[in-house]
């Protein structure tokens, strides 16, 4: 669980992210809490190593990498202890994405989302 | 695109779920309208036909299907049109979930999803 600075990110995801400790790394993916912007309590990013494009843009050739994801995220929301109090899984996209940075994962179910939500709430 | 009935439904998925039109079906999956209760404008399910364990139970031999169904739900939003307005792709799952029913696809991008949220919400 190494710091890693900011020009290796760079190299690695092509953007500008802080330094960070990784929760998790594998040859496919690394896993470090969103520290920036956080968006719940337990709130961590799966990123692809390899700058993958868009979901949008994705083909059957990426059907592993996009389940690998997926798995990669179950194994960190076990280690994290949140599966009773509950978590969600979140890709947002739109056309401003200029690639899959990551796949959001946040503690605690989404069971009480509503819509439509109140004033400034976009879903 | 058939109305499936009630009866088959179950079979496919051992759950009580309305009869619907299918928007999409291949071999591993299903891709409806949530029509009984939708959470946005926009809200339809990736079904897998296979019950598989809850995303907390899975392991490296599904990845090859959670990779399908990002595919899938690609796939529709594509067709949906729903790009460039956004979308997000959720799983939500805690202890009382008893599979992994779903892949939830919500029309219009999470940009404005903010913690704390107001009374009655819950991330």
């Amino acid at each position: 669980m190494a710091v890693v600075p900011k020009q290796n990110f760079r190299k690695y995801f092509g953007v500008e992210v802080p330094a960070v400790d990784f929760i998790y790394e594998d040859e496919q993916c690394v896993v470090f809490d969103e520290m920036k912007n956080p968006q719940a309590p337990v709130h961590f990013l799966v990123v692809p190593k390899d700058i993958i494009p868009r979901l949008m843009d994705t083909n059957d050739g990426d059907e592993r990498l996009l389940g690998h994801l997926l798995l990669v995220a179950k194994k960190v929301v076990i280690d994290k202890d949140l599966y009773k109090s509950g978590y969600h899984l979140v890709v947002d996209e739109d056309y401003r994405s200029k690639r899959l940075k990551a796949l959001h994962v946040f503690g605690r179910a989404l069971h009480h989302m509503v819509w439509p939500l109140g004033p400034g709430a976009r879903l």
